[in-house]
Parts: C-alpha cells; sequence; structure tokens
C-alpha cells in the first residue's frame, strides 16, 4: 500500500426531509451571506429552492441567487458567480443541485479570492483558498458532494478540465434521498453509471496487496448492481435511492482509494466526448469505460477476473481465466444496457469520424498518459473505436 | 436507511515514517503547547518518543510528558493529566499509542475546559469542548484515532464506561504500519478481534435495506480474514499490517455504519470481563462475541447465513438455513482461536463462578439493553454461561 493522507471534513445530513435544516447549518459553519447557486427549473418547480430559502429566512441568513448552470457546466457562469459574489460580499455559496451545479459552486469559491483569471486552476494551478462551499444534494452521481474535485468546461472551444484540493471540499452537504426520487430514469442510470466508473477509476490499479481498498471499491459496485435496477424498476423506491446516494459519495471522497495508484483515463477519454457532444458524463462513460477495459484487460487479467468473480458473480475459468476477464466485462456491458445505458457512439449521438477530432482535442500529442496502464494517442483512438462498435 | 449525521474530519496521515512530520501537523492544526501523553516503556525503547519529541522540537513546539497510560486506562492518571494540562496551558494533547492511550488523552481534553469532574461524561453528560487531540497511533484495533469515543476505567470499584462526542475526534492521527511490526503476536491478535467486533457491532441490525453499509461491513471483515493470519504468520508483513490498519480505522469512524441500528451488548458484555480480571480487550471480544451470536442468532437466521456466506465463504443450506447461520458462527470462533485467542473462560481466565458479579456490575437490574436483541441480566447471565463453556 502506498503512503497517503485522507481528510474528507465535510458533515454529511443525511435523510428525509433534511433540506429544512440548511439555514441552521449555513449558520453553524459561519455563513451569514449566502449565494444559492442551482441549474434549471427543477429546482424551483420541485419547490426545493423555496424550502431552502425559507430555512435560510428562518436563520435570518441574508441570500442572493443565481441559477442557469448547465450539464457540463461554462465557465462563462462561473465568471457571472465571481462578481455576483463579490459584489453582495457573498461569504458561503450553496450549491443546491448536482455535480454540475456543485462543481460550478466550487470554481465561483476558488475565483472570488482570486486576483487571476479562475481557469488557472484548471490549468494545473493548485488552489489554495476559496470561500466555504456547501451543498444540498438533488442527484446520486458526481460525488463532488463530499469531494474536493471540480470539473468546467470552457465555452471557447469547450475544454472540459478538472480542478482540486482539499479547500473545495464542502463544509456540509444535505443528502435527501427522496429529492432525487423525481429523477428521469435516464438520469438517475447516468449517475449510477458515474458512481462505478468512480470506483472503478480507482479499482484498477498497479499496487499490489490492497484488499483493503480493493474490498471497499467492490462494496460499492455490489451495491450499485443490486440497487440500480431496482430504481430504474421503481423511481420511488426510497430505500434503494438511500444506498445508491451513500454509495455515491462512498465512492469519490477516496476513502475506497487511498493508497493505491489510480487510473482516471476512462474519464479523460470521455470528457472529450461529453465536451463536444454535450451529451450527459455517465452515459459517456457507459459508451467509454467497458471499451478501456476490453483495450487493457491483458495488462492484469487477474484483476479483472477479481472484478467478474467479486462483483458480477462470474465463475472462475481456473483453464483460462481470460475467459472470466471478459465474461466480467460483458457483465458490465449488459448492467449498462439493462439500464437503459447507451454502449456504444450511435447509441450517444457520437460519430465514428469525429476519432481524429477527439484524439487531437485529448491534448496528448506523442506524449502518454498516467495510468494502470499507459496510453499514447493512437491507443486512445482505439479505445474510441471499440466504444464506437461495441455490441452485446 | 435510516437519516443520520456522519461529520470524520480527522485528517489520516499514512505511511513509513509519517511520524517525523508530526510537528508540522501540531503547527498546522494550530498546536503550540504539547502534552505527549503515553503508555509503558515501549514507546521509550524503540526510539518512537524521541523521534516525536525531536519533530516537535524542531518545528518549535513546546512540549511536555505524561506516561504511564495502563490497558483499560484508568480515571486516576486522567486526574493528572487535566492538572498537568492547566498548569503548564497546554492547547493540544498528542496521544502516542494505542486506543488506551488515545481515549486517556480524549478524557484529559475533555477534563481541562471543564469545571466539574471529567467523570460525569462517562455518566451520560455529553461533550460539547475539549482540547484539540491528535494521534501517533501504534496498534490497530481500537478504531480511536478517527473516532469520538472514549472508554475509561474508574478505578475505585473497576467501572469500565464510555464517553463520545464529535469535539473528541482527533484532528489528525498519524499512521505508520511500521510501528505496529514490534507487537506481540498477542496484541496483534488482540486488536485484530476487536477491529471485527466494532464491524459486528455495526453489522448486526434491526434496519431493512441497507446494503451499501452491509457491503462496507464485509469489506472489512474480510479483510480481517484474508490478511490476519498473514501477520500472525509473519509479524514484518508490512503489507498486511498496512491493510489492517487502514481497516481498523475504516471500521470505527462509523462510515460503515451510519443510517443503521447498532449492538454494542457484546462490548457492554465484555467490558465487565476485562474491567473485574483486567484482561485484553479483544480478548474479552473473542470469548463474548461468538457466545453473544449463538444466544441471538434465532432473531434473524437470514442475517447470519448472510455473515456466513458472504464473510466466511460457507455454502448456503438452502434447505435448512440455522444450519449455515450455526456455520458461520463456528467458522468466527475457528478463525479466532488460529490467530491465537482465548474463545472460553479458562482460556481468558475468568472464572464461571463470578457470572453473577459480572451481572452485577452490568448494572442493568430489571431492565433491557437496546440493540439488536434486547437483553435481561438472565440473558446476559446466559451469555457469559455459553462464554465460559464455549469449545469448538
Amino acid at each position: 500500500m502506498n503512503g497517503f493522507n485522507f481528510f474528507s471534513p465535510t458533515e454529511f445530513v443525511f435523510g428525509k426531509g433534511r433540506e429544512n435544516e440548511c439555514g441552521e447549518f449555513v449558520k453553524k459553519y459561519g455563513g451569514s451571506k449566502v449565494l444559492i447557486h442551482y441549474g434549471g427549473q427543477s429546482a424551483v418547480k420541485s419547490g426545493l429552492l423555496d424550502r431552502v430559502k425559507a430555512s435560510l429566512d428562518k436563520s435570518g441568513i441574508y441570500w442572493c441567487e443565481l441559477g442557469g448552470v448547465k450539464p457540463n457546466p461554462r465557465d462563462t457562469l462561473v465568471y457571472q458567480g465571481i462578481e455576483l459574489c463579490r459584489s453582495e460580499k457573498v461569504d458561503l455559496i450553496l450549491a443546491v443541485g448536482g455535480g454540475s451545479v456543485i462543481d460550478s459552486a466550487k470554481a465561483i469559491a476558488m475565483g472570488v479570492p482570486y486576483e487571476g483569471d479562475f481557469w488557472d486552476f484548471y490549468s494545473g494551478k493548485r488552489p489554495e483558498k476559496a470561500l466555504p462551499v456547501a451543498t444540498v444534494l438533488t442527484i446520486a452521481a458526481a460525488g463532488s458532494e463530499g469531494s474536493g474535485d471540480s470539473v468546467i468546461t470552457k465555452e471557447d472551444g469547450m475544454l472540459k478540465r478538472g480542478a482540486g484540493g482539499d479547500c473545495l471540499r464542502p463544509r456540509f452537504s444535505i443528502m435527501d434521498p427522496e429529492l432525487t426520487q423525481t429523477l428521469p430514469a435516464y438520469q438517475t442510470a447516468c449517475g449510477a453509471t458515474d458512481i462505478m466508473a468512480h470506483v472503478f477509476e480507482r479499482y484498477f490499479t498497479n499496487t499490489p496487496e490492497v484488499e483493503i481498498t480493493d474490498r471497499l471499491c467492490e462494496a460499492v459496485l455490489l451495491t450499485m448492481v443490486k440497487e440500480t435496477p431496482r430504481v430504474i424498476a421503481d423511481p420511488n423506491n426510497y430505500e434503494a435511492r438511500a444506498n445508491i446516494m451513500w454509495a455515491g459519495t462512498v465512492a469519490h471522497t477516496n476513502i475506497v482509494g487511498v493508497g493505491r495508484d489510480q487510473d482516471w483515463n476512462s474519464h479523460g477519454i470521455e470528457h472529450e466526448l461529453s465536451a463536444l457532444y454535450d451529451c450527459a458524463h455517465g452515459a459517456g462513460l457507459a459508451v467509454i469505460m467497458p471499451a478501456w477495459m476490453e483495450f487493457v484487460y491483458k495488462h492484469n487479467i487477474m484483476r479483472f477476473c477479481q472484478m467478474a468473480t467479486r462483483v458480477f458473480g462470474c465463475n472462475m475459468d481456473f483453464e483460462n481465466p481470460e475467459n472470466t476477464a471478459l465474461a466480467g466485462i460483458r457483465a458490465f456491458r449488459t448492467f449498462l444496457r439493462g439500464i437503459g445505458m447507451p454502449i456504444n457512439f450511435a447509441e450517444l449521438g457520437a460519430k465514428e469520424e469525429d476519432i481524429p477530432v477527439l484524439v487531437e482535442k485529448f491534448g496528448l500529442g506523442y506524449g502518454l498518459t498516467w495510468g494502470f496502464v499507459r496510453l499514447s494517442s493512437a491507443d486512445i483512438a482505439e479505445i474510441y473505436r471499440i466504444a464506437a462498435r461495441a455490441e452485446i
């Protein structure tokens, strides 16, 4: 096991109706002037935004608001948010929404105390300070409610890039599984795919002897395999929603990934898809991740056998382990199809002829990525090709 | 799943030689005058205490020290520590040791700012503030390095009682698995038993539909089943030590136990043994926990089948599930015997004729405990009897 630091100071406030406590929690964490940041009309129509405002009012918290965050959140709105926070002297940003809203809030939070362009933090600069961020989560997916990460898309050129630092970890995150019950099945499945992908990016490692984090990763995956089809079949299944919601957080605080090298190439490869086609990140991952697995599995067949047997319940073929490795990947893709995810370019709305553009935008040139298997531009092109043509 | 708040703000600093960074971390968390709290001579002889002091000196931190913490730490030393912290104006307590040292440090930390008797917090009063505590962990066992709990024994009457509150969670915990390599096999096995017991206390629940925390609990248990025999066979196996150390923390921050009713009766029943005989807590748990399982398993045979099949790899007897439930309990006791733990009163140094005294000290009277199965004094006596006579 590698050495590591693990720091996850977010207070998670979980359960039915807990959003009505957000005023008290803002107060507890020292907020007095809050920016409520949110996305489209669903938070308005559902009455959630009104409940949040009522709770802030009750606690005597001043608030202003900025809606309009889109999936694959844009830099343009971040600049607006920074201006607004400065002029209103905001001291805490409350993100009411999913990963896109939270990531946008984190970007604003870094930008407010920073004299330069906030995009610097998405170009490699490490953030040292940020306004406090808190969240009221409405979709189990990105894990941004417990992570120190943020992904933003620069509209000029549709560049999708990430930033990270412990100062971005939310002070508190309110997680009411009931808020996710109104999500359409497709979005629910996209979220579930994202959660599983966060685990797989950590699971495929070259660090030996990491039984505890292997088992913790598998715990999250087994939960998703059991619970996701249940919420797709019955969106109002509170218990399944609750299990998925906590799984999504555990998947991405990094408690299941400490002490081991991680991969993250599938995320990078997917980001070019969602940047170019503006498709859902989870849907892109459903297309890319099994293709990536098919491309790399020979690097460590036994690790793929472990996934196949422990997560998908495949029988181990001791005479020919490769069969088991491939059966596991097939089981994953079949699972994704079963929850309504696309599994190839056509189903996603992507085009095979765009592969050169995707590889170009990935921007690797003649270099190699880091990860479980270090990839060249040619390797990435091949992964896109496998993804383009995948069938079950 | 029940609603919950989860808050684990401790920074975990994990890996070889990380104790040499403790001065920097004390500084980061605002300490300038530190009490180094420790146990017996092992921390002195190993040179660990000198390394800790050198690191504090290097960071310009003033320190004083108080050693002498015993297993089943006593109130008498806590009073001394409170006096010392007050007279030296200590602003952070650094526990260098295992669960006993950390628990003693937490008791002192609560006592310093409190005008009354610190024992109030071990008699039901909730602590609101405490001096910051930090740890350099030397044994994987109690999980106190990440928890908000503390257990202290009152010498007058040998009463062993617990206190808890988020203000007791350590600011940082330095975890170097190498420091645990010098532990005798018996202490290592006691620690492993304690870790597994922390999970089982959470695992046996009446809350339905808690797949994510079930699976996380099983992840820790599976790791312990794999790694513990490896360190017993080879105390210098760093990788196995590292896996156990992180498992021990994950077992007790409560991330695997949120949203579900928990039991904790085995801990209570064991506390009377270690209070009366001053035996190791882990050894007492090895005797009590399988006995408790035998007494309660009929309350939910399927949950015991789940443990048997998922954790101990038993085959499910679909015709007679009770066989599988019992096979799982037997597998647990066999595992404990295999790592050198006692499994009955004689091996522990306890006496069956003391059972009335143990039940009396438990102090339940005509009431019932809370938990998976609510127990009467007669039930507890019966569990002690099963434990007294257990064989494999």
